[in-house]
This record gives structure tokens, C-alpha cells and sequence, in this order.
């Protein structure tokens, strides 16, 4: 434990905050372009954030990665979930073998899409090789958290160093944009339960339908959230006990994603309401994490605006996606490419031979 | 006059609402494929309205088009921009040169740009020929609103037939996805004035900083407008006569582009508020035009808002553009390309071997 705690804590101690005087000088080159100035608003903000986060005036926006990391659920017993347990190895499998919604919209977005199996339970059954699928059990999903901690400090460390790998392997391949995916079966419940435990925010206000589940299970669902939170009794500033108690090993995996890309200098771009919780607790765990972090669009699960409140990020799009995966990420993606394509590429006033203001 | 009245009445005509037993197919379809039902939200509901717009469940979202219309607007005499109006035959050029935000967001998205003249003042100095360019100025920028009528009923007419012919030409050509751009300094003046005109709302709430003028300018532009709609007292009900009275040229062709697009079956995306303003009258011309209208993303100008209101559409993107151009329409065609691929490229549950809800 004590060697891998320690990998983790040099891994936050190299993440650097970003510079605001590459932002500066982004936003003076903006001012050049034909354009008002701030007339692409967001897509400003964004292109000088990637100015800054790769410390240069040639941003670029390629290439771009989804990584999935998916894993089981131990309070899935509860019943908190419209789907069956059987369905998160399946859903890895599609993913593997190129059927889900991630790889259509990743591909539309022209980023590859890596799988990371940080603890399934079961078998997956692969037929297709041209996504990458690293299998790296790290149990068969986690413990039911109501009954004691989801999963063993070790064993969370382990979860979180696969995504710090993921960051390293990524930056290697020279990946400019990182978008967080996830599946696992009742992992709305873990999400939950951090968010709840990071913000102070009661669990009732925080808790949505997931994949659709009825009043009746929604009501058990806050209650399985209520009744774990009351077992642990988190501290707010507690990440790493928050994360080994009620998350999840693909939320874990998530976290040292997040740390391994802002050590790396990568741009990373938050899904739904479970990656948004991962990103959370890289937050909590290094804050200059922030700055290298993008929030996609809003979820209609409720504790996904609290969430992007606490993390002080307004989304890009708003079109009510609630499936996870990635798959709002991967959208972003290309509003990201579209804000480097304009810094980089657009005339500017004088080689374009436009008067400026009166 | 009145053939080109008939031209145009028979436009309207001949656009079909769309058939809702498309959407309902297409949502039986959508239920089949690995996701909860639903959880792609606003992602399904396009591509249900691509499959009505089309009648078909194999969607297509190429090719895409964005056309930009230009003219000028003799209500810059008021001095209500912060630019001269010399910049719309600059920018005009820099369109067809390809070195405007809109050439390069459009590239993003995998769309051509047609530039249409339908009345800049003043020559367009062009250089290169990449990008198509229609001369077609009806006359050199409209007259002042304030002192009498835009512009003549047979200019009006002639500006929105060069748009109805644009939406024929884009059909010859197998656009699927038409966005609508548009250039003109002070051309949110007449777009304040035509949405006040259709909506009711007062003047002051529909009135903006358009390309980011003072209090001082803010102030004068809203009294134009309120001057020009005093002078022409116009009714909600009666589009054409707001639009000849207090509207644009490149208002006119994109009015007459939303008309043909629909009648032409085509997607329509509106970007910002003077596109918007044009797909209004359009809808209010035609109101199955509704049908086919998607709104690309959410302007900071104040009536905007009002406009997607009043068009009962919500806008994907929120990124504060206030550029114009069809800058916003043009990132929305990946998403509704994203949703598309999703629609016709996605595994099924049967197909992946995926567990259903239990």
C-alpha cells in the first residue's frame, strides 16, 4: 500500500496549474481575428485554455481519446438499478466489439475509443480487435457499500494507477484531448454517494432515475445512499476515503485518469454525472486538476448541476443525454476542435484587409 | 409583382408538414438499440425528425451546406453598430476568400459555404474561387426604415426568390443539412424590429449590443427601432410587410431559403438572431416550415431567447457566440450528424447479445 500510495502522491505533485499569461496572449491574438472581439464567446474561452494548458500559440485539438473505464457494483444487490448486473460485461463486450453509442459518436469526432476493464464481473466476451481492450480486473467489482467499504485502500490505489498508466500511454500516442466514458451497472448510486459526501449536498437532491428506474426504486436508491453515507461517515475533504468506501473501482480508474492528464497536459473533457464525479475527487485531490478540465454538456440526473456548480464549469451542450459512455464527451470534442481550428486558422484584420471598430 | 407573388405562394404550397408516424417508427428503432430507452435524449429526437423530414429510417446528414446571404442596411446610417458599414463587403470578401470564422467552423462540420450578394453596398473585392459566390445584388443595401419602407414589395420578392432558388440549387446538389449565415452590418437593428413586430415584445427587451456597442449606441438603436415601428405600425400577423418595412435583404433569402429548404425537404438549422429572425417570418409565412427548423445554440443578445421561445425550439449549444455567419448553425451539424450516425450505425440489444431492463 505504502509503495503505491506513494505513486499516486508523486503523480499529484507533478501536476502543474496552468499559466495565465499564455491566456493573455491567446486572447490578444483572438483580439486580431476578423471577428468583434468575444464573438465566439465559449469557443474563445476554450481555445485560449488549450493555449495554456499546451503553453503555446498553435494549440492543436488532435488527436482525441475516449477512455472507458468500466467495473462492477457491489450494492448493485440492492436493487438500485433498471438493468441487470450481467449487463455492464456486455456492454463491454459491444463496446470492444464497436456496436455502442461511444464508438459511433467517437468516431464522428474522430477520437479512438480505448476500453479499460478495471473490474468487471464475469467474463467479456471480445469478438472485435480494432478497439483497444485492456483487461485489468482489479476484483469483480466492488463490495456492497452498505454492508462496509466498496473496496480495499490497495485495491483502490491499484484502480487509480491504471488511469494514470491510461494518461501516460495517451500522452505517448501524442492525445491532445481526453474524454472520460464509464459503464457499470448501479454505478449512479456511487456517483451519487460521492457527490452527496463532496458537497454536503443531502443524498435526496442528488439522486436521479440512472437508466430509468421507477419512483418506488428511486426512493430505495436514495435509501441504499442515505443508509451507506451514515455507515462511513465521510468528511468532505477526504477524497481518497470517500472514493475507497462508496465509489467504484472505473471511478477510481476515472480519478488517477484525471491526475495522470493534467500531469501529462491534456485536455480533459468530463461526460455525465459518474465521470463528473471522478473529476471531483481528482479535484479534491489535487485542485489544479481544474484547469485542465472541460465539462461537455448537462445531464438531466440531477446531481450532475450540482456537481458542475461545485466544479465552477458551465457545460457546452444541452441535449439531455443521460447514457454515460463517453458519449456527451464525445460531442464536445468536436466543439473543442472547432474553437482550435478558429484560433489557429482565421484571417485576421489587416492580412484580410478589414476595417476595425470606428 | 404579382408573378413573383405567384412564384412565392406557390413555394408556400407546396411545403408538407411532416408526418408524425415517422417519428413514431423511428422511435420503435431507437428502443432496439444498446442504450436505455431514451438515454441519448435530445440526440433520439433528431434523428426521429431527420427520419420524418426524409420518410425514411436510413437518415442521412450529408451533405451539409451553410449559405451565408449579405447585404447592407441603410439603418446604419442611424449609427447603430460599432463597425462602419464598409466591413460587410470586407467580410463578404473574406468569406469567398476563406478566412472568416464561418469557412473554418464549416470545415469542422464538413460543410461547403455558399456566399450570396443579395445586396451589399459597394463592390466585393474577391481573390480566390474555392469557396461558390452569387452575385446577386437586389440593390446596394436597403433604405433607412426610420425615413420609410427597407425596401420595395418587388425587391423583396426578388430577395426572397434568390433564396428560394439557393434551397432548389442545395437539393440538385443532395444537401441534407442546410445552415443559415448571414452578414450585414446593423442588420440586429432589423432583426429587433422584426422580432418585436411578429412577438409584441417591447423593443428595449428585444434590443442588444449586437457586435459590442456602448450604452450610448445601445440606447439610439433602441429608439430607431421603436422611431421605424411608430412610423410603419405594423401587425404580428402580416410577414411580408414587416419584412419589406423594417427587414433585410439577406433576411428576405433566408426567409425565401427556410421556404424552399422545407419544400425541398431539407434540414434547416438557424444559427444566431438574425437568422432567426428570418426563419420566424418563414414559419409565420408557412407555419409547417416549423417541421423542419432545428436551433443550433443560444446567442447572449437578448432576443434570442424570445425568438426560440416563440419558435418553441431549445437550442443545443450554449457557447455565448454572438459572431453570426451561421458560426453556431455550422457546429450544430456535427451534433445532428452525431445523431444520425447513432440512429443508423448502433448495435442492437439483440444484435450485441444485451440484457434489456429486467
Amino acid at each position: 500500500v505504502t509503495e503505491r500510495k506513494g505513486v499516486v502522491v508523486e503523480a499529484i505533485r507533478r501536476i502543474q496549474p496552468t499559466d495565465t499569461a499564455w491566456r493573455v496572449r491567446a486572447k490578444e491574438r483572438l483580439d486580431t481575428l476578423t471577428k468583434p472581439s468575444g464573438s465566439l464567446g465559449r469557443l474563445e474561452e476554450i481555445a485560449a485554455r488549450l493555449c495554456a494548458i499546451q503553453e503555446t500559440l498553435s494549440p492543436t485539438s488532435s488527436k482525441r481519446r475516449v477512455v472507458v473505464c468500466a467495473a462492477d457494483h457491489g450494492v448493485a444487490a440492492e436493487r438500485v438499478s433498471a438493468y441487470p448486473a450481467d449487463v455492464t460485461a456486455q456492454m463491454v463486450a459491444n463496446f470492444v466489439n464497436g456496436g455502442a453509442a461511444i464508438n459511433v459518436l467517437a468516431k464522428t469526432a474522430d477520437a479512438d475509443v480505448w476500453v479499460i476493464d478495471v473490474g468487471v464481473a464475469g467474463p467479456v466476451e471480445v469478438r472485435g480487435t480494432q478497439i483497444p481492450f485492456v483487461s485489468r480486473p482489479v476484483r469483480e467489482g466492488t463490495a456492497n457499500m452498505t454492508q462496509g467499504p466498496a473496496m480495499s485502500e490497495q485495491e483502490m490505489l491499484c484502480a487509480i494507477m491504471i488511469g494514470l498508466e491510461q494518461a501516460d500511454l495517451a500522452a505517448d500516442d501524442g492525445v491532445a484531448l481526453l474524454a472520460l466514458g464509464e459503464m457499470g451497472i448501479a454505478n449512479t448510486t456511487a456517483a451519487s454517494a460521492i457527490t452527496s459526501a463532496l458537497t454536503g449536498v443531502e443524498p435526496a437532491r442528488v439522486t436521479g432515475r440512472g437508466t430509468g428506474i421507477d419512483d418506488q426504486t428511486l426512493a430505495r436508491k436514495t435509501h441504499v445512499i442515505e443508509q451507506a453515507l451514515a455507515l462511513h461517515s465521510l468528511r468532505a475533504d477526504a477524497p481518497f476515503e470517500i472514493l475507497q468506501t462508496v465509489g467504484g473501482l472505473e471511478i477510481a480508474a476515472l480519478a488517477g485518469l484525471c491526475l495522470g492528464a493534467a500531469r501529462q497536459r491534456q485536455a480533459i473533457v468530463t461526460d455525465g454525472f459518474i465521470s463528473t464525479a471522478a473529476a471531483m475527487l481528482a479535484v479534491c485531490m489535487c485542485p489544479s486538476v481544474a484547469d485542465y478540465l472541460f465539462a461537455a454538456h448537462l445531464s438531466p440526473e440531477p446531481g450532475h448541476a450540482v456537481q458542475l456548480d461545485w466544479l465552477h464549469q458551465r457545460p457546452f451542450l444541452h441535449l439531455d443525454m443521460r447514457l454515460g459512455e463517453g458519449t456527451g464527451a464525445a460531442l464536445a470534442l468536436n466543439i473543442m476542435g472547432a474553437a482550435c481550428a478558429a484560433f489557429t486558422d482565421m484571417a485576421t484584420f489587416e492580412s484580410a484587409g478589414v476595417n476595425g471598430r470606428r
